[in-house]
């Protein structure tokens, strides 16, 4: 059963481990930052400069959760949707490494390092992709390993 | 050097393996789906009511990301907001095992799994908290392990 919304798309026959996806850049705003954080991470840290300054990472800093969000969306935009993407099962290995603060760029790279056929749904295949998300000083911000289901074209294959 | 933000909350040494965190439950709505998404997760399936059914989510469904998020949220509420949180340090292990739809409440519990010094750092602990995220007919919709710092109280300790 073909889906009508992505037949057109890469499926998991179209894709090679070792390919690279450019992710391009997202400007982290105050605004940002305080918006996410008032609804997901209302911790001190996240919404008020002052406690921020007394803290680890020393001035207004993004949630950790919304770095991966951001870093989603510049999946999406770049490759999930250009693939017959079935949904994400999870991820692993996750790690923040620099905090992501007021007015940081952040962006990177995204690639294609597992590729699997389920071992029990003909129809699907599993792609891993390993994240590289830096800040605009080339500072490593967050790494992590998405498993993402992708549709088989030729099931039968 | 005591956080004055956070020195009258429990700390590392305060924490207990096996600590059981009720995280309360939140009703996740149509237009929180559909918010949440175009800003992050602007898939069909996240988007669309036609593209959904098409999909394995069978109907307009949360993004994963979502789930989390609003997973962190109710911890803050429920317990990092009464610690000595120093902030995340990353997670594993995070899996999506039932999709959230429309009107869906999720909820659940968090448990303390670890607790540790950390080795170079001798003012933080880390601890290891499993999510356990179900859904109103108590299937299980996530799961995951956050690792996050704490201050220790007595450094010397």
């Amino acid at each position: 059963m073909t889906n009508p919304v992505t037949k057109d798309r890469r499926h998991f026959e179209d894709l090679r481990v070792g390919e690279v996806i450019e992710l391009g850049h997202t400007k982290v705003t105050r605004e940002m930052i305080l918006s996410f954080a008032r609804e997901f991470d209302p911790l001190p840290f996240h919404l008020d400069e002052k406690a921020a300054k007394a803290s680890l990472l020393g001035g207004l800093a993004a949630s950790g959760w919304q770095t991966g969000a951001l870093s989603l969306r510049m999946l999406v935009d770049s490759f999930l949707s250009t693939i017959a993407s079935a949904g994400g099962l999870g991820f692993t290995n996750l790690k923040w490494k620099t905090p992501v603060m007021v007015d940081d760029t952040i962006g990177g790279k995204a690639t294609i390092a597992e590729l699997r056929r389920s071992a029990t749904q003909p129809q699907w295949g599993i792609v891993g992709i390993d994240f590289d998300i830096r800040n605009q000083k080339d500072q490593q911000v967050m790494t992590l390993r998405l498993s993402n289901l992708v549709d088989v074209r030729e099931t039968g294959a």
